[in-house]
């Protein structure tokens, strides 16, 4: 409880006046001001947060938290188990989607074990921050205890701060891997917003009608049952989430507390952030949405968060790669602060009238 | 005229065998099916394109075609018509945005000269194509004559045709310089789809209420008076058009025949756009929209051309930007096919129950 506390109490806000400054050369470019939209807005966020206007992504690294959920004996998911165990290891050698994606951005990933019903061998070139073989489901009672909980998120913060003793990195993104953790994913959206579970709740990775039905009796049932306090961050991810949900709400902070932009993935991954921005609302500024999910409840996330989603192009898989695809706009967009010259260094006359 | 027609002759079906292998082999990989969304439909696409599964796009050009309009002198636009030059020279010297956003993309610009009102220089490093020094204003005439319309056509297929004489292009995107170019793009729209004029005007660069009405009695008074026949695509482009747009129409067309897909930019680009698909339905399989512009007329071009944008950044820059960032994405999409690993590579089985 001491490091997440520490880690909260740590969270600045980024650097006003250089925001204010990228802002002006963004509205001084030889174009009209404003007509690159939400790349304007994402840049001058990243001058603000870096204390820089030209921002050098360099290192850019995913790390995907993985994580069962004893919940998937409810029939939530149309993958067993054991496929997280089997993806940890596809990730590790490089062949998932999200290790193609972060590549072709430029980025790394790393995995983390949360949570993941699996032993694996010390040598394997994870995070090993395992809580507990699965949480327990989440329809039958608590997924976990309270300790678990603040632990999860402890491991989160301690995995930035590992990777921040060997580099510096540039910028932080978010992933998961858990058969099943879209069910304790809407649950949370469903206890912070109060918004029915039928409109939060979707198919994941493709349910039926018949088994999208079933995984929203089951996430009422775990709401009754466990009646979590959503003035209670810790009470909410202990009841109903997933240790790799507290994990990527452990990133989150660890990020804003060490000043570095955190894009996050799809709906697990903004789960996790939702927790995180519950616990310091300052994490807020360090935050980026890297694209708008087709899982119902995603939206009202970003809108709670006050975040844009970088991209909509229909995704629905996590791991990080909405993450990676983003992380190329947001590259982009340190570029064209940094790059686009002014009207005065083109030596064009500004014409433009304002009104 | 003879070379238009030889062109819209020549462009054939991208090769479906392909198309449809893409398709089995991204519904196999290790990742639930469909969960990458647009960026699968995407990979397809390009893959039937290059009639490869291996989709390497590596020489991307983008082609920023440059013009003036006489509509400017009924001020419907912030800027002067002189910022057209200037920005061309501003292309050449590569401060511009699209400068920036292509070299981040890995794509390089040329810009060609449809119509500027200046006497450029014959060792400028431009497609020098000029028809004439700027359309006559469409407020009180037709904005060229039906021969021009053509010229310019002809004129965008010969730079692709030029650019295949020196190298092999991969991917080829438009993009549009000139002050005004809104107003034609806004009347094409108009006159091709029947919509209310008030709908379908934008704000260009900037303009206020005020000046936005006026730019909307304009292109009223533009199609009452010319009356253009929206069965005949160069009658449109020829009385309400602009030269630069003809020779966007005329990259379509091109990149079309000869098999490169073609990555079209915001309002400007995709009026072009839209012209080269009315005389060639064909040209839509090669066809990709980079981005939703936020004026208003873009999203029926979108609808009328069956293409869903790949980015909604809110931009509405031209030049080709749109273009560059959205090729960002269209490289990852040709990696998800070619990389991410199938079920039986990575040895998990494929338990989805695809009900």
């Amino acid at each position: 409880m001491k490091k997440l506390k520490q880690t909260i109490d740590s969270i600045k806000h980024p650097d006003r006046e250089v925001y204010e400054k990228a802002l002006a050369r963004l509205a001084d470019q030889a174009r009209p001001a404003g007509c690159l939209g939400e790349l304007e807005a994402l840049s001058a966020r990243l001058a603000g947060i870096a204390g820089t206007l030209d921002v050098q992504l360099k290192n850019k690294i995913i790390v995907t938290c993985a994580g069962d959920h004893g919940v998937v004996e409810e029939g939530v998911s149309l993958f067993p188990s054991d496929v997280t165990t089997q993806m940890v290891f596809n990730f590790v050698n490089g062949g998932a989607s999200v290790n193609v994606l972060a590549r072709h951005a430029g980025a790394r990933v790393f995995v983390a074990d949360l949570g993941v019903n699996y032993d694996f061998k010390p040598d394997l070139p994870v995070f090993h921050k395992k809580i507990r073989k699965g949480t327990s489901n989440l329809a039958k009672g608590p997924a976990m205890t309270r300790e678990e909980a603040v632990q999860s998120i402890e491991a989160g913060i301690e995995i930035v701060e590992e990777l921040l003793r060997k580099e510096r990195v540039d910028m932080l993104g978010t992933g998961d891997m858990g058969i099943g953790n879209t069910t304790p994913s809407s649950a949370i959206i469903a206890s912070f917003s109060g918004i029915a579970v039928e409109k939060l709740t979707g198919r994941g990775t493709g349910l039926g009608d018949k088994a999208l039905q079933s995984k929203i009796k089951t996430i009422k049932k775990a709401l009754e049952l466990n009646n979590p306090d959503k003035n209670d961050p810790i009470d909410v991810l202990a009841k109903i989430g997933g240790f790799e949900i507290g994990g990527l709400a452990g990133l989150v902070l660890g990020a804003a507390a060490n000043s570095i932009p955190v894009v996050c993935d799809g709906l697990i991954s903004t789960a996790g952030a939702l927790i995180a921005c519950e616990l310091a609302p300052a994490a807020k500024d360090y935050l980026f949405a890297s694209h708008r999910s087709v899982e119902a409840g995603h939206k009202f996330m970003h809108d709670h968060l006050g975040l844009e989603p970088i991209l909509d192009l229909k995704m629905r898989l996590g791991e990080g790669t909405g993450a990676a695809v983003s992380m190329e706009i947001l590259d982009v967009a340190t570029r064209i602060l940094a790059e686009i010259k002014t009207w005065s260094e083109v030596n064009i006359k500004d014409v433009q009238n304002k009104s």
